[in-house]
This record gives structure tokens, sequence and C-alpha cells, in this order.
């Protein structure tokens, strides 16, 4: 906090070591914290290798064209902040740091029911780029319902459900340091709005999942009740659960597990993007997070079916060493990485960026 | 020893590196030590990394059960402590700590023939759980029977015979100590009971086992004629053993290659369960041990068709660290890991815990 | 620069790192420098891992015989210099340096448009071996035109249009040492030969490739048109662009990824190489750059289908080391090495290395 | 040289650490030298973690017997001191206290043309145990003939013919620290014996074998006139050449790399093992070396088809630590490892152990 004078990084790899320096490590061991044993956050990065992408050479380009449309809003390419918390224990920038700079980039953010600033704080940012809101079920469905209007007031323009996180995982690293997760943290949207519980309560025979029961699918229906919002359902690795989640309505899926947070041994998220991509069928969009690092990451996640990606801990890691000009450089960077892969690939445009990009890295 | 005001771990992963510290480097070698090259230790936990987990989300669930029946004895959770040597080496409190913690969990423990505290004390500690004596055949066939007689008058209630230590392996790093598992060390139950020879002796052309033949599969026929006890064949790595297991009688097998500390190059127990339980086919229950450190490593086991799993060296880094009271923290943190996961899964029972969880991690 | 007293290398393993200890950070981050996250770099090397060596013995060999001829050019060796950039950066000798030895060893050597010598001042170097003409397209044709015909005079005896830098890559190690290739880095054949640009330029909407768009496949009908010297495309990856450069007159093609200096995560060059020598079917000549370090290296890439294999950061290294002096050292280990793999492998010219020479290493 | 005080190792593991202390720097250059990049030497080792035990339990095992016959000498093991040069350099005792520890346990020992002993010393050595003779081609075939006589007068009992050594391999160690095999290291037949050179010679267009020229087959008949004892082929690693080795006579092959010191990326002695046993299909004998380190080693060799496998390294590291005394304490720990794997195994006699031992350890 307060060392906003850090020097800038200049590159993506250095920008992780840059982040460690300037963190608390107790706040760090949140921002890194895998669960169990770190599989599933080694696996996202790892999983990447396993494709090697098909250049094209004298293509005839004159320009690169990075813009798709996401649930019909335009952006200016096709990476999103995905939605992580409390930005205001980063950095006193906070999520209007991050805000800001997302819109400046023309990107979509997606911002966490968990966020240090308010909602409607969030709202105020301008330029207002697409802005999404994460939720996390409260404890009352009237609670729930509430953050669901204000965001709609405040020129939020989906609803991305988490559906990952029915209790915490467990983080080692966090144990170790002492950092938890809970009502203790500030939250810019009000003390009542509650973080998901740590884990099941011993009562007596079983264990009990309390105030946090885990919701069947008609939650996904009673949420398109109450919001003309499209309905965004995140954390889904399963092609059964892509379909249930289009059989109940949600315009998108995103693949995730959570940057390897919540379910140790849980896939890797590109890993199981090919089978989700089938299972939809073109009835829904599909973005991915988890281990999206550089320009050539993304290429691979969309020939592969994606029809966008997020980026989480950079974001953090950008946030944390220079604010908001940090995350402001952190997109910069990525959207370099990524034109400078569209070139050097051969493609001019997202559309060109299909299934013959990449080929199987068969060890 | 002594070292009972040592910092309490706070997560799994420190338990082992906190352990470290307090143990003599003697000790160490003998709690950690691997056979040969330490293949097949380092094997039992790479197998894991072969599966991936499916989760299902908003699964509706309202509670979580972790109990199983083993040999139609109910415990609280589907994972026991694996019958480990001398527990009153590593700290005073000894399998009477160790004992009391699993049966306040509510989980079943084996204790071992060399166990530092005597049956008879073993067996007095309170509140009972389920305790299985784990059965090191003696040199005499009276020394034998007499531990069996023993173990069923302290309430143990199953006797399970450890079959893969006819000698004991080659642990170079004990070699390099000088620990040696002898006569030397104290048995509780009696200065006659008799660890396991070091290895064959020269005998002129060929090397002579002694005084510790290896029995054939007789051995548990007659181990049947003489108690009433079910027994369990602790050791299993092949097919072909796990059928002949059957067919002389066992009411259970555990999948097991004694930690790693046995035949090096032997497989990976979970590399070894699903054609064992292919060939057990539901004739009789099998358990597995080796390299089981989290929730969702006992996920994956109970998966591909293990009904309980056993917990070894993490027990005695709980017990060094901080006696009892260490054993009851670690089995608590590992109940937590598993019912996080499995919440996380989407599993709210036992039974549900079945070959749809886990999928092959294809490189 | 300037030491030129350092000690002399004697092997292969330790050239690197004796280059390291006498370049300035700076230089070397450009030297080493790898695209993105290096995978492609990385990938160069262990794609030789994938293959073994089938070594016949008591061959009845006399003597080795390594001569092969490059578009009807008789060289000495089955390896060439590859082209790289601004010798005179790294070592006094600079260009003239690198083509004495390359010349003395009878061995051909591509340089660069970017050479720090220029064309004429290399084309002087005697004794002449044959020297190939790299050529970077320039902002005008006419610049570009000037520069094949300033090789022709100069004695070059063919153009290799270097095709995967439209721009350059993304660079980490250069990003962060600030050691940016641009206009202010002298390049020999005069201050108006510029480097590729380092980016599209953002311009509302799109990102334009501005003064240096992607040429289509027409470039080389152009380039054949204003010279009779033949065209070899470098850079190609695909089958397809390997048939492509053939249906537009190219007399071979150099499998490449640029050193994985260009598109992190294209494939290995040594990976790429089957499926290209299958598509060429013999139409044009395959070389490949990309990890090659040993003599071994080079039976792998020959009996894959490689005609010759170019050699690019090993020659930075020695001239760094060394100079002129540490380049003939260099060449004379590295054909040490080759002659040694033959004699052992048992094959006594190259045309006896063919793909019997290697199976593949199945894991 | 001296350190004969050095404190004895007592486990496999650490034998080669405690050797590296006391040897000087360019001998152990010499020792653990590798070809090129070293990939072969790794390969090697690797190669066993390709297999897995299978082993069986409750065998009624009474006794393990480890007798074998080599080429019709009983011998006490199946494992056999492979041929290394120069003993002498690395400890006063020489080749002397190799056979004296190699006879006392019984087993075979295989002695290096280039031994700092002459032949006839070597052949003095008491209690004699089965010494094979390892033969390097002379420059001239009166010098090959005449040390094949000596052999016979000297009692070896069979010749080894190297052939994978018309050349020395490349050995970036020993380029490093200058240690070269040449005339100048004494061999104890006489100075009149030659190792072999270390590369050809460049002749204006090739390169000359010279005084060394590669033979073909029909060395192995000729060879096979001048002598009764039988002939082993060494340094196999096709199947090919195992099927011409049995047509010019030979008695045995051994599948050998040399231990990664002649042609890099050639395979690792075991990956070639089973086409070799394939082909050979009973005609001769089968030995390996190459990566031998413990008795589970030895089990997966001779399950897949080896009749005994030498060990070379660990025979210099126990000689240059501990001298004869070192050479008889490794081979009794090996001897151990090994009876110990086998009564683990279930298996009580080298008879027993057959492909039904292993199984490929499919990732």
């Amino acid at each position: 906090m307060g060392k906003r004078t850090a020097r800038m990084f200049s590159s993506l790899s250095e920008l992780e070591g840059l982040a460690a320096e300037v963190v608390p490590p107790n706040v760090w061991s949140y921002i890194e914290g895998a669960a169990g044993t770190g599989w599933t956050d080694r696996a996202n990065r790892e999983a990447f290798d396993r494709w090697v992408l098909q250049p094209r050479v004298l293509a005839g380009l004159r320009d690169v064209d990075l813009r798709t449309r996401l649930l019909g809003q335009e952006v200016r390419a096709p990476f999103y902040v995905a939605p992580t918390a409390y930005h205001g224990l980063i950095h006193p920038d906070g999520e209007k740091g991050t805000a800001a700079a997302a819109s400046r980039a023309g990107i979509l953010a997606m911002f966490s029911t968990l966020s240090s600033a308010s909602l409607e704080e969030i709202g105020k940012v301008r330029p207002r780029g697409p802005r999404w809101f994460q939720l996390y079920l409260q404890p009352s469905w009237e609670g729930t319902e509430q953050l669901v209007r204000r965001a709609e007031r405040s020129a939020f323009s989906a609803v991305v459900l988490t559906v990952d996180v029915p209790v915490l995982g467990v983080r080692d690293g966090q144990l170790t340091t002492g950092f938890a997760i809970d009502a203790s943290i500030p939250v810019g949207s009000g003390p009542g709005v509650l973080p998901p519980s740590r884990g099941p309560e011993w009562a007596g025979g079983t264990y009990s999942l309390g105030k946090h029961p885990i919701e069947s699918w008609d939650i996904v229906d009673r949420l398109r009740k109450v919001t003309k919002l499209p309905i965004v359902v995140k954390g889904i690795l399963t092609a059964a659960d892509a379909r249930a989640s289009i059989e109940h309505g949600a315009s998108a899926v995103v693949v995730s597990n959570h940057g390897g947070r919540q379910l140790d041994r849980a896939p890797a998220s590109l890993a199981a993007l090919p089978e989700i991509v089938a299972a939809v069928d073109g009835r829904a969009e599909v973005y991915l997070d988890g281990g999206v690092r550089r320009g050539s990451d993304i290429l691979i996640a969309l020939a592969l079916g994606a029809r966008a990606v997020g980026v989480g801990r950079p974001v953090l890691w950008a946030l944390a060493r220079n604010g908001g000009a940090g995350v402001a450089q952190y997109l910069s960077l990525l959207t370099n990485d990524l034109v400078t892969a569209m070139v050097l690939a051969g493609r001019g445009s997202i559309s060109q960026v299909d299934r013959s990009l990449v080929i199987a890295n068969t060890p």
C-alpha cells in the first residue's frame, strides 16, 4: 500500500515477481492461493503446452482487428478482466482503478460481489466499458435479489453467477499466513454482503452446509425471473453441466476452475474446453479463464472454441504493483502480445482464429 | 522428544516440514525411509496425477455424509490410520495418543505388531473406535497365535496380515544414519515379539531365509482356523494375489506397497488398484494405502473402487510434531479437506463417489 | 568488447556459459532472446529428444565424407552459419570474422540484411566460401531491390527471404533490459536499411501494419523477376506454406521458427520437419534451423529429410567469446562432433544418413 | 590416491557422492564422462522407469538362489564387473583389487585391454573367478593377436570384442578438464598397447580413419580363427547387428552404448534390449550394461531377456573410495539388494525371473 512509486514493469514475464515485492505476505497468500496441492493451478498453465500453433506466412495482412462481440456487446479485444475480490486490499485505487483501465482499453471487466468498492462506485467510473456483475448467492434470496437490482441500476450489463464456490476451497497458503476470507473484510456493497463460508459444520453424523446449502439448477431459473440481464454461469468443467446451464437459460458459460483455488485435481480449464464447446454446440457463448498469460494462450483458447478469455491474477499483480496505471500497462502489454501473435500467425481478425490454427502437441 | 510445545501446524502442506524440524535425523530416516531409489515411493504420489476429478455444480446438497462401513463396522470417514511401527520412538504419547485421536474422530485405526504400546494398553484407550490388529508373522506359530489371542481380548476387531515384509526392504537412508530395525527397539507387546529380518543369510550357494521363510497361502487358512476375527491381507499389488487372498478366505485386501519401503519399482498403489478391484469383483472389500495426502486423493481412490484408504506417514508427522493433539489436528484437517472436496465435486455421500467422478488425465 | 584475450572454449558444452561471461547483459538479452514464455525456444531443443539414433557397428568405413551440395554449390559439411544480425555489436571482428571462419571451414554462411558490415565488406572477405544473402523486405520495393543488386555484385549466390518477421516478436528479456532493435543500431549496408517494426500501431478500431504490411506470396514472384539468384524461403512451419513456396518458385525452404524468437508456441522446427519434407517431396531443398547444437542433432535432422541445418546462437557465442578465431574453433568442434557421430553411427557419407538412422523415442 | 582411510560407504545411494569427494576433478571427468549432451547416459537410467515389477506374495520360498551360468561357467550372481579402463589411475589397488573382490564374490569380471595391470598380473590374482578379456582391436593385427594369446595364457576364459569404439566419443567434460585418453597413460600390458584414437583426421575432402579404420564383420571370423575362447561382441544396439554377431559366430552379445560415452542419442541399453532378445532368439546369450544400479534394475533386465548385466561406474566409485575393499563392499551391497528384491518379488531363483515379472509403466 502506498508503494505507488514502484518501478513500472516493462514485460509480462516480470510482472508477477515485481508484484511479489510490494504485496504483504498474507495478502500475497490470498492472491496466489491455490487449493490443496496446487495441481489444478499448475495444470491450468501446463494445459497450453499440449497445443501448438500453426502459423501461416505471407498472409497479405494490412491490419489486425481484435474486435468481437460478447453477448452482443462490442469489445476491442477477446479477453476480459475476470472477477476477483477485494481490489482495495491490494491497492488504494481498488476496483475503480481496474474499471477505468479496462474501460479505456475498451474491454469487458467483471466485478466481484466481494469488491472493495460498491456496485454504485464502480458504476460511476467513466468512460464506461462493458461491465458485468459477478454474483455470489447470498444466504437470503432477498440479499441476492437486492444485489442484482443494484447492478442493473449501475449499468452492469450481465450477471455472472459463480457456481463453483458453494464453500471456499482449502488454500493451505492462507491457512499458514492466517489470511481468512470472512465477514471482517470490508465489502463495498455493504456489510451485509457475505462471502461464501469456509466449510460445512459437523452436525452429528453428517456435515451440514447450514446457511450455504448448494443450490440446484432451479436457482438459475429463479434468477432469470428477477432480471432481464443475460445470465452467465461461471465455473463449468463438464459437458453435462454446460448442457444444464443452457437448459436453464444461461446465455453463456465460463469454463473455469476458479484459478485452481477451489477443487484441487479438477481439470485444467483448457483441457475441459473442447468437450464443453462440443456440448454447447453454438447455443450459448463459451468463455474460459485459468492460466491465460500471453497472446498465444489466447489464440489457443479461441482456436479451441472459446469466444473470450478472462485474466485474473495478472490484473491483481499489475494493480498491486502500480495501481490503475499498472492495470492499464498490463492490458496494453497483453494487447500488444496478442496483436503480435496474430500477425505472426497470419490471422488478421478473430474470425480467422479457428480450429486450423492449432494442432495437438503429441509427445 | 519433549518438544510438545512446538507450534501446531495449520495446514496439511506444512505438516511434513514442521515435523522434520523436531525429529532426530536417524528417526526421520526411518519415518521417511523409502526402498532403493525411492521410485515406488514417488510413484505413489505421482499416480494420483494421472486422474482428474469431474466436479458437478448446483448439485442441491444440504449436507455431506462421509460415513461408511468397513467389514460391517461403521466409521465416520472412509480413511483410516494405517499401521506403522514404534509410535513411542516419535513422541511420548505413542500409540495411545494415536488411538485416542482416531477414536474421537470416529475412524478406524490399525495398530502394528511392533507398536511401542502393548496390545492391552492400546485396547484400554477410550473412547474405543474400531481398531484392527496388524500382524507380522512371528518365527514360531505359537508366538503368532498368542498375539492374535491378545488382540481379540483387547477388542481389536480384525486381523490385518501383512504379506509384503518377508524380509525388510533395503532403505538406504537408514543404512546411512545407522537406524536399524531389530530386536533392540522395545515393542510394547513384549520382548519376544520380533520384527522381520533384514535379509537372507548366505548359506553356501544360496541365500537362506532362515527363521523367516516366506509362507505360502496356507498361512491364511491356518490363521482363519485360530480366530473368528475377519482377516485382511495387506500388501497386494496384483490381480492374481488378490484372487488368492479371496480363495483363502480374506474378508478384505489392502492394495499397498508398504509406502514404497519394501520392493522398489513395485507399482504405485493407485496404479495397481483398478485391476485388483476388477479381479475382486465385490467378493471382498478393497482398501488402499500409499501416497494419500488430501481429500481429492481420497476421492480418486474411492472412485476407482477402494472402499477406504489408509494414511501412514502423515499420522507420524503429526504425532512427532504435536503428539496425540497433533494427530487429532491432522485428522480434523484431512476430514475438512475431504468434506470440502465432496461439496465442490457435488457429491453428498460416499455412495455418490463412483467411477463417473474421475477421468484419465491423458497427456 | 575488447575481451579478445578470454580463454578459448574447449568443448561445445561450455561455450554458452563462457560467452555469457563476456557479453554485456543488454546484448545478451538480445542474443538469447526468446519470444513470450520461451516455449518454442525450449521445444526446439527438446524435439531432438523424441528421436533416437540406430548405430550400426563394424561398418567397414575407411573415411568419412561430409560433403554435400546446396543449390548446386559444394560445401564441406551439411551445416551452415544461419543468418543473425549485428555481429559487430558482439565483437569487433563482426561479420568479417564470421565470414572468414566459415570460408576456411568450407561451409555455407548466410548473412543478415542487418549485418554490421556492409554487403560489400563481407563480399571482400577471402577465401570466398558460398555466401547467401538473408533479405528483410524494406519499406519500399526500391530499397529491397537495391539490396538484392548489391548482394549479387558482392558474390552472394542465393537470396534467403525471411518470411517470419513481418513484425518483431515480443521478447520479454529485451523489454526488461531495454535493448531495442530499431534504426538506432548501425547497419553496415547503410542507414537507410531498416529492421522490421516492433508491432502494429493502434489505428482506431484495428491495428495497422503501416509501413510493414504483410506481403502475400506474390512477393516471391516479384523477387524472382528481379534476380537470377535462387530464392530460399526462410521461416516455414507448415506443409501448406512449403507447398506455396514451391508454387512461387522457391528453390529451397528453411524450416525455422526464428530460434523461438518470433511466435511463441509455434512448433519446434524438428517437429515440423517431417510433414514439410513429405509435402515438398523432392521439388526443393529443405533446410532446418532451431536447436541444433551437436553432431547427433545434425544426423537426426538429416535422417528426417533436411539437406542441411543452420546454427545460429552458437556462432554468436563463439564470436562474442573469441572473435573470428572463436567461430573457427566452434566450427572445428562441431565438425569433429559430426564426424565422430557418423563414425560411431556407421555412416561414411551424407547419402548414408537416411531414415533408417532414426527411430521415434516412444516414452 | 592414498585416501585409503576414507569412511566406507554404507549404502548404494551414497556411493557416487562419496567417491566424488576423493577423486581429482580431471579423473572424475573421465569416470563420469558422457558423450555430447549426456542424453544417452541419462536415458540409460531413465529407461528402467518405464517398467514396473509385479511382485507376488506368500510365495513359499525357503531360500534364494542367484546362481546362473554364463557361457557355461557358473557364477554366483547374474551381474558382473563390466570392463573399464585404467583402474590404477583411480586407486593403487587397481585391477588386482577389483579382480580379488569379484573372485571372492564368485562373480564374473571383465578386464579392459587398457587395464593398468597387465593381463598376467590380473591372471595371477587368486582366488580365480571367471575372468574375461575385453579386447580393443590394435592398429596391427599382430598386436591384437598377441593380446588374445596372453589372455588365454592368463586364464581369461572369453574374449569380449568391443565394437562401439572405432574412435573415442566426444566427452566434453574431459575436453574441459584436459584429461585425454592417449598413449601417455600407462597400460599394464605394455606401452605398445594402444587406446582407440580420438577422431578421424582431415585428409583433404574427407576425414580419414587412418590407423583405426572401422573393421567389417569379417574381423569376428578372423578372431575366431585365432582363438578357441568364445567371443562376445560388446556394443550392440540393433537387432540387425545382433543377428550379424551370431552369423559371424559370437557366443554372446552385450547390449551396450558404452555407458553413454560414445554415440550420444544412441538408445538406452534397456530400450534396445527387447528387440535384440527377440532377434537373437536363444541362439546366443544376451547381456546388458548401462544404468544398472540396483537389484530391481537387474530384475527388470533379466525379465526382459538379459542373461546377465554388467556394472561399470559403480565399481570405479567403490574402488576410488576404498580400493579393493570398497569393491567388495559394493558387490556385497548389490548382492543383498538383489537377494532382497527377489524375496520381495516372490522369486527364489533366476529361472523364475521371467517376463511375467514386469509390465510396462504406461503414463
